[in-house]
């Protein structure tokens, strides 16, 4: 299945008085690894592909995250994304932050991928052939 | 066990371009409702029994989240948190999110107490059995 | 002109390493602040009343703050929030979080009432009569 | 005078339901280019030069920013951060925020070097010789 790896730092600001990272910045980490995962697998960056598609975007229906290990700013965060299941409009990813050899985070979730009908609400559409078959590789 | 319930009006910058609250924002709520919880339990705010019991914080091990229904700026969230497991060191909680009658998000999450050791690293430390009582009630 | 007072408890999450709130946030709670006035001068939520003039938001377009006292969790700020000036598209306002009888934080901003013109560019608009004649009460 | 110039991609979650860059988000940017900043100045992470010279942090005192052009998630933004003044206890900055050619945000701030007392209060301090030199470069 389709991995992808980014990196990030961790700013000052993502911490907590605790001077660790504030454990809900982690999910706008995957948010964003997810959203670079796509961007890689199409050669799109997420507007481009929310704007090819015409989608409203792919909102989270599952998530969940184990902690192994705090960072702190200045550590240099490697997150590693992958595929883990492609259903019919839905797909679902692992998402791995490693501090050097050390695994910091694991996270798993479950996207939908959805469009507007005509009232303006969020529904579920199928997944694009050819982002399957790219997601599938 | 014990159970606390808040409140939250969702906010225009709590939300994404899809106009929905960016799912990672639902953390923050939640870890706010955590805090409240132990507030309410203990009658002094975060700030005073962190300092009251001497500890480090309560950092997140493990959680997870189901989404059943976006909400958008202007909605007012309930959150009812309940504690549901006591362990040694550590406790469990689940919190829903009822905006009306629906549930908006169902999420369970695990936490650590702890202290720092001479080092300055963070250690679990043992719940405090005035806590736990109460906790339990 | 109009004011408008709002209160908000610092939660733990809008506090940095330092143990004060992260001064971004503060923008926040100046843009929920701008948001309530509105929303009180208008009688409708700013979900409401940006469907309600088809607008397509009201962009800041320069802010400043002063910063003369930290806060923490726990601390329950109060934001006084005022109309000073109303132009033909845009409108200025400043805020002032007190925390007890202490001036915390002192804030101006100026914005620009916006809509959407044919190819989705976001251009500036006329303030609506009425909502003028209520800002300046 | 010292300059360092950042990069930062815009994220989705970055960005309000207007589809651009919630501006409390832009101070995120700020800080992280002031952090940056002196990190290159001093060659050590923010973490290194806050244990380095035992101090208690930078703080605020004063901000502000225009807003000349929206941004967008899959923006690229250059970030260009120059000290503008050193006092005794205190620097000032301007952040130049650039997409391609375009200025898209202009902002200046004054931060203070800070120390803890004995009594855990948050007090200015001289800049340190070595800083000051470096900094005046």
């Amino acid at each position: 299945m389709f991995t992808n790896t980014t990196s990030v730092t961790v700013q000052f600001g993502d911490c907590d008085p605790a001077g660790i990272v504030y454990y809900p910045n982690y999910f706008r980490m995957f948010d964003n690894a997810t959203g670079a995962l796509l961007s890689a697998a199409l050669g799109m960056n997420k507007r481009q592909w929310l704007a090819h598609y015409d989608i409203a975007g792919i909102p989270m229906v599952d998530t969940g995250a184990q902690f192994f290990m705090p960072a702190s700013f200045g550590d240099v965060l490697e997150i590693r994304s992958e595929i883990t299941e492609l259903g019919r409009s839905s797909f679902s990813l692992r998402h791995t932050i490693m501090r050097e050899t050390n695994v910091g985070v694991e996270a798993c979730e479950k996207r939908v991928w959805t469009r507007r009908d005509e009232t303006g609400s969020i529904r579920s559409a199928p997944l694009p052939d050819d982002l399957r078959k790219r997601l599938s590789e």
